[in-house]
């Protein structure tokens, strides 16, 4: 069976390092083809490695203290922290010889950005960009590209994100012509704002896009389209609008529950939940780099580790669709 | 009991003037202080009037066949044909001496918000825009503005979104101090697009306004604030975003219901549909305007005229609070 490395940065969430090494400890655990090179503090490490039975013939620990926090410039940060967690960890992933499948970190989202083009970029020097799979209404996933990376986008990124949302479909879920969908206020190629209006044409007319027009709100997450192209503002409220209406939703049922003391009720309120968990997806993925890196949200717990372990095995493996 | 005199255009619904017609004898059955202007077909009127028990006593009626469709520009349309009933109807209730509370339309967007900077501005001139009252987490309404009228935004046009919200706020809901937001992608000042980041400080020197700082999309109706400011584009995801993750939740427990045999779960689909239907709650509201002009959405069935004339009953009498 072949077998899948990925590196692992330990520093950076709200979690602490404790949360991020459980989960590695458990991926190794589920995933018998998995290795893992975990860059934090090789003291914790191994003060934990036993009593969470970090299968330690598959792991590899560059040794790192220092963290890149979410209160400093990124770019300042990134330069001037060569030891940080994170640009080490990024070093580590991007050497040829290792050959990763990629890499997690639950750090400072700008910093990430920052050094994955410092440490990452791929040969054309491509703008990386942040894309988010999310459960969409056709049992699948749909690629909102970009969530938060470029808050204000040209057009011609925006006809980038397009290509490398259908690269990343094309590779983690073998859908053979991902259909490309451009966010809008109205479905007709009419509507939009400057930047819509100025993208559609760029994107009708690249032939190598299956690009199937505007796509309203209420239907961004519809699956009638697997990617979803929009600036980082736009794509950042799709992303946590999504989230915002499950989780309240969800609470709306478990307060009818316990009000009309119906504790049924929490049978769909909990089936809501596992339908719903973002957080278990992984955050935010990097597209536009030459190794994958997925940034696990701030407030990642082991699960998600886990789950982001996966999903970079996937990618790199080609494998069939993975489920929910 | 003071007496309410609304107008209501009966043309430009996707299910017909008979659907509007229904509404409004609906409408002045349940309110005993209202009366109302049809401008529609008269012949259809009389057809009907005693099938529906249209009390004619406060009845008046402006004979109109003529309609300007979603199909042609708004301004040739506004300017092109005086005899279509939402032009008649925006000249009938801008007569000061009629003294009209307000009036309804399931027409065109584009034409409203046209015919209502030709027809009804006020004295400053003050350019229209669309707002939506949104269910908030606490209970009560927050007012989205811009929904989709003015999709490029400047920031002063912001800045006047936000005065017109607190208007309509204290106004309809008797809020003293209505909270403003401003929708971003993240919660920090300093975070936003560059329009976000421009129209911050102005909103924050305002002194006539409750600023209370960026909110994001996970946020943006947990009733954090009453008034959320955004541009048309932005604004029209929230709305839609908003609708269409409601509606996909409760398809998802129906489907829950009929797989795992548990009628019992309808009950909640039921629950969730109450209180998160939207087109109940009318289309959007046109402010800025020397009379409040409330759209209707295409789609509006005679619940929709009915909960329509309610908010302008409530809005033009400065009625306490209504409920959901």
């Amino acid at each position: 069976m072949e077998q899948y490395k990925i590196v692992i940065d330990l520093l950076g969430s709200d979690k602490g390092p404790d949360a991020v090494l459980l989960g590695a400890a458990l991926a190794l655990k589920e995933f018998s083809n998995l290795c893992v090179t975990l860059v934090g503090p090789e003291e914790l490490i191994n003060a934990k490695k036993d009593e969470i039975g970090l299968d330690m013939s598959r792991v590899k620990i560059i040794n790192a203290t220092e963290t890149i926090t979410n209160y400093e410039n990124p770019y300042t940060g990134i330069m001037n922290k060569p030891q940080a967690s994170l640009v080490q960890a990024m070093k580590e992933a991007g050497k040829e010889e290792e050959n990763y499948a990629g890499m997690i970190s639950a750090g400072s989202s700008g910093a990430i950005l920052m050094g994955s083009f410092r440490y990452l970029s791929d040969e054309k020097k491509t703008r990386p960009c942040m894309a988010a799979l999310l459960p969409n209404g056709k049992n699948g996933f749909t690629c909102v590209v970009d969530v938060g990376a470029t808050i204000d986008c040209t057009s011609s990124q925006l006809h980038s994100f397009a290509h490398l949302g259908t690269d990343l479909m094309k590779k983690m879920y073998k859908i053979d012509n991902p259909k490309v969908g451009l966010l809008s206020n109205g479905a007709e190629p009419t509507k939009g704002n400057h930047l819509v209006k100025e993208t559609h044409p760029i994107l009708a007319e690249d032939k190598e896009l299956n690009f199937v027009g505007n796509i309203e709100g209420n239907n961004a997450l519809s699956g009638d389209c697997d990617v979803l192209v929009c600036d980082g503002f736009a794509g950042n409220q799709v992303l946590k609008n999504t989230e915002g209406m499950a989780k309240r939703l969800i609470t709306d049922i478990v307060i009818l529950s316990k009000k009309s003391n119906r504790p049924e009720f929490m049978e769909v309120a909990q089936y809501l939940m596992k339908q719903y968990d973002i957080s278990a997806l992984g955050g935010g993925m990097i597209l536009g780099t030459r190794k994958l890196i997925i940034k696990a949200r701030g407030n990642s717990d082991e699960r998600a580790i886990v789950s982001i372990s996966r999903m970079l095995i996937n990618y790199a493996s080609g494998a069939a669709v993975f489920s929910k």
